[in-house]
């Protein structure tokens, strides 16, 4: 079985709210996750950094339904090496909450031999929720940043670079994976957009989060490779640090762009929401593709 | 470092919100639980009961706060024995729901060694949330139900009982321990009367939760022992099953039992909720006792 059956065999079970990338509930936006040590993350990583994106990966969720993060709840369970780091932990999810401006307000800590974090974020709907749903034939499909970075820091994350703009690739990749930036402000400014039709935002992966906008919409998309913006130096250093582009780009999770779809062209919304987003193609009635050749969803599931 | 500790050092970095049963933000409360196997269930329990009591303990949370239970979001990390059973867990899990008559609007899916469950519920305050901290001298101790039965079901999980009586006992026993019953009905209805003054619920022990609820109030109890209520046949067949009734009604954790304070006699608050409930002992100025001698918080801390 995999992830994306479990989740449809739970929305069949409890709830047709289940299925985007956080549940509207009235007025608000309702997300969790739960990352879990040598699955989603090794302890070689700073505290700090796992608590940051334990917290940014519930973020990027509310980002992608256009909402206000309000308040969070944070649920660990701790080996002891984390809990003789929990006051670095807690520091870091105090710090990262007030750049936000959300609030804490509760949690629970147990015991595990794994440590296993799981967040809780709740927003507030902006004019409107955006969905995976809304995407119509003809609109465009857009990146809002670089992708395929975060993907290759978790390659390089333990290689040596051997020249100095190697090491300065690296660094810039591997803080892009384990520091993830949620596109809050992003998401908010789309959802006052009512020309913006869909948003996900990409965690599994481009070809895989594009497939499951595509599914909510009843919709395909025709990608044009040479549109997706790639992560700056990727292209760069990927032969010396054996990188593989296409696949970084197309199938690395944990990127937290959004993507989205709107009629709107680049230029007009671009300067709407005052920086540069990117369009990678066109929303169709077939099938989803690439260069007209078709795009399978390669990307991460939990269960494969 | 103990959980109460981290407790007290989440409520300083991130709110002051933190510290009850459950977070009150606007009109709704907010709880998290999380269950590790091996540290807060085997997987020799039915998966079923696994699920159950991992809602339960959350819908207790938002008992002792005297909300209706809303919806809930439920992330499971899941080892390959528990993929095969997880149809049989989300059953379980739509079914508690409609039981209680919430909504399981989102959830998420990941791997692990161990079957790991986080579970977060929101409630709706019911005419105004039900703190820890309202206990005042002279009040009423009370608690919701005879206690001891679950503490004694987890010693009792494996023991094969000798009588028939004995093994009836032990199923009510077990049953209790892996199938605990949140006081939803009774903590509404308790929100709505003005003279209850706090209530928590019993998760740690009687011990520790009450000294939780007299710190939150800054006051003391003296509790009676032979006014507690003790599970039914606990007494009777403790010395062949070799159980510890004092340890048991005094730190058994996982009781889930309602422990609240009211200037209301025993037969006007029983006839007011519309079943029996029990005077325990009374609200002080001094320390927190039993039969004039000191109870100590022994009961269970995940980190010691």
């Amino acid at each position: 079985m995999k992830e994306r059956d479990l989740v449809a065999r739970a929305k069949e079970l409890f709830s047709d709210r289940i299925g985007d990338d956080a549940a509207v509930v009235g007025d608000q936006v309702l997300t969790t996750d739960m990352l879990v040590e040598d699955v989603d993350f090794t302890r070689e990583i700073s505290i700090r950094f796992i608590a940051r994106k334990s917290l940014a990966v519930n973020l990027s969720d509310l980002a992608a339904m256009g909402a206000q993060p309000a308040v969070a709840l944070v649920a660990l369970a701790l080996p002891p090496w984390a809990v003789a780091q929990a006051d670095e932990m807690l520091t870091a999810y105090a710090e990262m909450a007030r750049d936000f401006g959300i609030e804490i307000v509760g949690g629970d800590f147990s015991r595990a031999e794994k440590l296993t974090i799981s967040v809780t974020a709740i927003g507030n709907v902006i004019t409107r929720p955006l969905l995976r749903s809304g995407a119509k034939n003809g609109d465009r499909v857009y990146l809002s940043r670089p992708i395929g970075g975060s993907a290759a820091g978790l390659q390089l994350l333990n290689v040596e670079g051997s020249s100095y703009a190697e090491k300065e690739f690296i660094k810039s990749a591997v803080r892009r994976q384990i520091d993830p930036e949620p596109e809050v402000a992003l998401g908010m400014a789309l959802a006052k957009l009512p020309q913006i039709t869909a948003c996900i935002d990409l965690s599994d992966g481009l070809s895989t989060d594009l497939h499951n906008l595509c599914q909510a919409s009843h919709c395909g998309a025709e990608i044009e490779k040479q549109r997706i913006p790639v992560f700056a130096d990727l292209q760069t250093h990927a032969r010396s640090l054996k990188l593989d582009v296409r696949d970084l780009v197309l199938n690395g999770g944990e990127e937290y762009a959004l993507l989205f779809t709107s009629s709107m062209r680049e230029a007009e919304l671009s300067s709407a929401v005052g920086r540069p987003v990117y369009v990678i193609g066109r929303i169709t009635n077939g099938g989803v593709t690439i260069d007209g050749e078709p795009l399978l969803p390669t990307g991460f599931d939990h269960f494969e």
